[in-house]
């Protein structure tokens, strides 16, 4: 299954319900990031070895809410004719640019400080 | 490029900085949140007309906020070791038992007050 | 009761469970992150009348979310040994600065962008 | 400065500029969750031995992204009404019977996993 019949299924999901009556790009965009914030909660107050722990015993339940961030994903990209693939290569390319291997390698500096 | 290509890119981006070492499941999954974050901010104080708009005008940078969120979708899943595809297939089926189209059809009611 | 006898409390609540030893930087800012999160979930899908509604039913729900919300600004501030009374000032001053009355006066736009 | 008189510059600051127009409940928790991404991006990618080293060199930074917090949480208890002081209370007495101290000392679960 690749993004764009992912996306298919999102949508029929979404119709069959008839909810695009509700969908905004504001409202799209909170519920992504309420779900990053979902996922992001399984990790807080763990220590690295704690993490690697609990990732092996929750992976299930962590799969489901990065499940649940792409699901917004796609439809954001469904709503916003935006072509996906493309903006990730164009993306991909400008961090190449932002980020040159000789300046970047082995640093955790964001690209306006290298 | 279908996902499993798109990963291979972003590792190999990442393998080729030697990003590897300050990557953990806590700081990804920020990174996750914070371009979730960027990609709201731009419909933030907006009514719907305005978005849409603003969507017409500003479509690049709303793409590459949305392939930045991918970016860390697929580097998690490629962490964790997470078969995102297959996650979402799951959660696509929980979904389809959580809002029943007889129930759910029309309203936006969250699945625990339907 | 004021900012002092508020963070005395959350501190002063924390020491009685001994939580010190779990709280560093990016874990109360992370806290912080979800709590704000947990508040605006509460808006999430409704339009202005449907939120007017929403906040006279569930008043006490929604200043619960913003107390917990401000738990962690206490607790930050304390930790990491802020004036919040000052930075507060501080910042209305250069908002002051930064969104003369005359330029941004109606407008909706950052002002970066003024 | 307490709570009061720091909500009556915040509205007096949006009054001179005609801002209310624009807020309603969900711009403004928008702008509360995306003003807390900005506070937890300072401490993204880093342990705690340059966490602490950060916080003792860029203290300033950090305290107005934490005054930008608190500027959002007192316009949002201005404009729903809540008696945040009150509120504060009331959660600070739910806190203690969600973590009795003899269950919860130096553990960070979470109160319904106690």
């Amino acid at each position: 299954m690749n993004l764009v019949e992912m996306t298919k299924k999102v949508v029929s999901f979404r119709n069959k319900r008839n909810w695009k009556q509700f969908h905004n790009p504001k409202d799209l965009a909170i519920s992504l990031s309420l779900e990053a914030s979902e996922l992001l909660e399984h990790f807080q107050w763990k220590n690295l070895e704690e993490m690697n722990e609990y990732v092996k015993t929750n992976k299930k339940e962590i799969a489901k809410e990065l499940a649940d961030v792409l699901y917004w994903v796609l439809l954001i990209q469904n709503d916003l004719k935006i072509d996906l693939v493309k903006s990730f290569d164009i993306k991909m390319q400008e961090n190449e640019l932002k980020y040159p291997i000789n300046k970047s390698k082995g640093k955790n500096t964001k690209y306006n400080k290298l």
